[in-house]
Formats: structure tokens, C-alpha cells, sequence
């Protein structure tokens, strides 16, 4: 799978399972996964889970604008970049958002999450 | 120095090298460098700098609103997230941006840039 059509994969799939089911994404993260949030900085899948379904919100929904990916080293990890836009239930404007993921490889042949910053882009 | 302090220092040091010796810009990027640019993808410190010299604007300054940081893993290197706003000479408004960084270490004990994400947030 070519690095553009799995870092595509990946972003579908993370925010269909944070719209749709958040403690799912506990899956994508491991021990040493880090979620900086607005600049509140989080370690630990159980830890950045806790943090993401304790937003104020319930409903959401994440639309995609862009998808850059590039490789980051040796190590075989991916580096994707998103823009896109949140809609939160019941708010009449979304919200633009910015976020970054550094995939790393499993020894099973998938990635996780290891670095992950997000950021929204207030107009 | 700690890693929040080195990133700051960078993101104001490549800024305000943009903006005023674009050309200079050419130091911090080395051969295997990537840069992702509006969707474009240039490899390499003078195909970068090329790139970065040749966009439809001569005079630009860099405004920055949020950096962030995370250490990418044991290769030492450390991903840097910006998000701010780019005045071009002669426009009323200014745009909004966010740009990705991963630092790497050089034997010397600085830093160059490995990879790098740019993109700008339309309103």
C-alpha cells in the first residue's frame, strides 16, 4: 500500500472511530503515545482516551480538507498531516482544526499512533 | 536546553529567516530533506529552497500564533507544530497557516530539518 492510500486509510478510520465510538481509538495508542491537545501535553493510550471522551462534547463530526504524508526515518514511520473542520451537535459554524499523527510501525504489520498534535485554527 | 525552549527558538530563528534571506533558508535543510508545499511534494535542500524563493511574493512576514512540540523517538529527532498568520506585502489580511517541522539532530549537536508540512487554512 503506497504511503498517500494508507495515510488516507488511517485518517478515515481515526475519525470515523472518534465520531462513531472515541474509546476505540485507545487501540491506536500505546504506553508511549503523546497527545498534545490545544497545548495540554498527555502520555499513555488510557490517558489521551480518558482526555479525548471527556471533551465537552458528545456528538461531532470531523470533515477532511487535506491529507499530506511523508516518511520519517529509518524506523519505517509515517508523518501525516490534516486539516479539516469539526461540526459539534447543536453549534451552527464548524470548527477548523489542524492535526499532526507520527504513525509508527507494529510488529504486526500495522501502525500506531506515537505522536499526536492537535490544534484548532480560530478564524 | 529543553525541548519547548529549542523549538521556540527555532520556529522564531526559520521564520525570520524567511522573511528577510529567504535564500539563507538553505541551512537548515540537507539533501534528504522533504517538503510537503501546499500539497507539493520537492525533496532535497535546493530543490527546497528553490521552491521556497520562487513563491509569487517578495516581501512576507510571519506572524506566529502556537508552537508545539514532541520528541519523534530514539533517533532524537522532534516534531515541531506551528500554527500563525503570513502577511504579504500590499494584502489587507493576512492568511492563516500551520507547518509541520521534524528536526533532526546533526553530529555537530544542531538540528536540521528533515521533514516539513506547510499548509494554509482558507477561511
Amino acid at each position: 500500500m503506497d504511503p498517500d492510500a494508507l495515510s488516507k486509510a488511517f485518517v478515515e478510520h481515526y475519525y470515523t472511530t472518534f465520531d462513531t465510538n472515541r474509546t476505540g481509538l485507545a487501540n491506536l495508542y500505546q504506553e508511549s503515545s503523546m497527545l498534545t491537545f490545544e497545548g495540554q501535553k498527555i502520555q499513555g493510550s488510557q490517558n489521551i482516551v480518558n482526555k479525548l471522551t471527556s471533551l465537552p462534547f458528545q456528538q461531532c463530526k470531523h470533515s477532511i480538507t487535506t491529507v499530506d504524508c511523508q516518511p520519517s526515518g529509518p524506523a519505517g514511520g509515517m508523518l501525516v498531516f490534516v486539516s479539516g473542520n469539526l461540526q459539534l451537535a447543536g453549534e451552527q459554524h464548524a470548527l477548523k482544526f489542524s492535526q499532526m499523527f507520527h504513525l509508527m510501525p507494529t510488529p504486526q504489520g500495522s501502525f500506531y499512533v506515537y505522536n499526536d498534535i492537535f490544534r484548532l485554527n480560530y478564524a
